[in-house]
């Protein structure tokens, strides 16, 4: 099989390239390197059955030529930070709706029908069901990073329909693990790192979520793909568990031998359009025959240790 | 009041223009005259509380200009036609998705925070609940025009709970009457008015549909915005009832005393990405106090006549 990444030089996408290479199929890497990493490809780069190209979703024609020959596009690159939303509203559009737009287009142009897309569990909002099943009532959108990932979505689920794709959405909830750059843990290592003394945490530290370790991930995106069919696969994807902030400040710190004063912004949110609580209902995949492997405070205790390992990530960003 | 409509010299937005003034209230129409026509704003021109401003809704400055001061947007610019998505796909993104970007942006500049929005039941795609109400299923959608309303209802939300906005979103059946200007009722009769002894239907004649006449609609965009209150309102508005194609050419044949041949392409569907059952649940809207006063028969022959009567509008149109 021959695949194109975009978002190849991320957190998951880079992850996704390695395991792909490791089962034997072609990889292409699209990626921008905004905020992807060539050291992410360091084992990808030399493999013969290995392409990067640097490159934007957004321009359509170069993005056409990488994935001409592909059977599938794992279509990962994303603006992926839920939080700063109301910043820059028109970054989640460009980067999540009018990027899928232009990878749908550019399938269109190199004869690609076949696509894996990460969407998110945000995209349920505030939630009334609880674990949230795929078919959850119609929700209403919190976020500018929802809103546009399900914009995308559906700009995926119409083409399909249109113009015979098949597609893989996958809802995922927080991912964690080895080449994690962004996130809370990330946030509250390179804190406590400053000051071990101390942590401020953003709303009352009760907010409940739920989160998958990576290469479960990735094992569930390769088990859909292989037994799951359909014109459009919808699967959310976690844990079947959720833990409070609070239980990973505890994991963290204690796992850093430190005992830092706590102090918290208040209120039942981090941010603004933040879901107090994320648990998915993941037994759609789960009767596919995966399940995760580690759980959230192992998924969480891994990202510590690789964070602690890799200083030079704390460097490289905000 | 004042009110900005976008696509105010549009079927809808014109009958919303002209009972604004009826009220009392300040009204600009924004309009790049696409699809609007001059004609349809001829008792709105004259009137001193109303202002006409050529402009794309893709345009923000304009945009923003034009609706300072303004106390509510109703956005109504759209691709309202929902059959020919896969023959450019790009047109519902821009004129439905980007567009509505564009509103919200040029109301967080101007700083207006109440818009309503024409939304659609083709959002629910293939929907599984009859009648579908508002909290339905989380649906796959099937037509681009359905992904992109989806879009600017996603982002309208998420500027709701992100800027303090506060929206009505209403999701419309197909709306008949006065000033209506492309749908099964005008393909119709364009066909017979050409040849009365025959009609070719697309899909199988037998796809349900729901239809409101559009002083209904504006009479329930009106009740949704002075009883209802919440962060985003969201309202399906269509009739109690539903028809089949083949009842409306039953309606529309025996009004022009013609006895056409029926041909049918068949197929469930008319085309790619119709719905075959579309009929909602309207009680939310009900609940307000709105009925519709006409039946969706009475309706249709409403809009037979006006297109009788307005020979005009066949020749303008393709």
């Amino acid at each position: 099989m021959k695949a194109l990444v975009t978002g190849g030089a991320g957190f998951i996408g880079s992850t996704l390239v390695d395991r792909l290479l490791g089962r034997g199929d072609e990889v292409v890497a699209y990626d921008n390197f905004s905020t992807g990493n060539r050291q992410f490809l360091a084992d990808a780069l030399p493999n013969p059955r290995f392409a990067l190209i640097e490159g934007d979703v957004l321009d359509g024609g170069a993005l056409a030529a990488a994935m001409r020959g592909a059977d599938i596009v794992f279509h990962l690159a994303a603006n992926a930070d839920v939080r700063f939303g109301t910043e820059h509203p028109q970054k989640d559009l460009d980067q999540n709706t009018i990027a899928t737009f232009r990878v749908l287009e550019a399938m269109r142009e190199a004869g690609v029908k076949r696509i894996a897309y990460s969407s998110t569990g945000s995209i349920y909002g505030d939630a009334i069901v609880f674990p949230t099943p795929e078919d959850a009532p119609f929700p209403v959108q919190t976020s500018l990073y929802g809103a546009s990932k399900l914009a995308g979505e559906a700009l995926i689920s119409a083409y399909c329909e249109g113009f015979g794709f098949s597609a893989w959405i996958f809802r995922f909830v927080s991912i964690l693990g080895e080449r994690y750059t962004h996130g809370h843990v990330f946030d509250f290592y390179k804190s406590l790192a400053a000051d071990p003394t101390h942590l401020h945490v953003l709303g009352n530290g009760k907010q409940r979520k739920s989160y998958l370790y990576v290469q479960d991930c990735v094992d569930a995106i390769f088990t859909a793909i292989e037994r799951a069919e359909g014109k459009t696969v919808i699967l959310n994807l976690g844990a079947n568990e959720y833990c409070e902030v609070n239980d990973s400040i505890g994991w963290i710190t204690g796992a850093l031998g430190v005992i830092p004063r706590l102090t918290y912004a208040g209120g039942d949110r981090g941010w603004i359009g933040d879901s107090p609580f994320i648990f998915l209902d993941c037994s759609r995949v789960r009767r596919l025959g995966w399940a995760p492997k580690l759980s959230i405070r192992e998924g969480i205790l891994r990202t510590l240790a690789y964070l602690r390992a890799n200083p030079w990530l704390l460097e490289s960003r905000k």
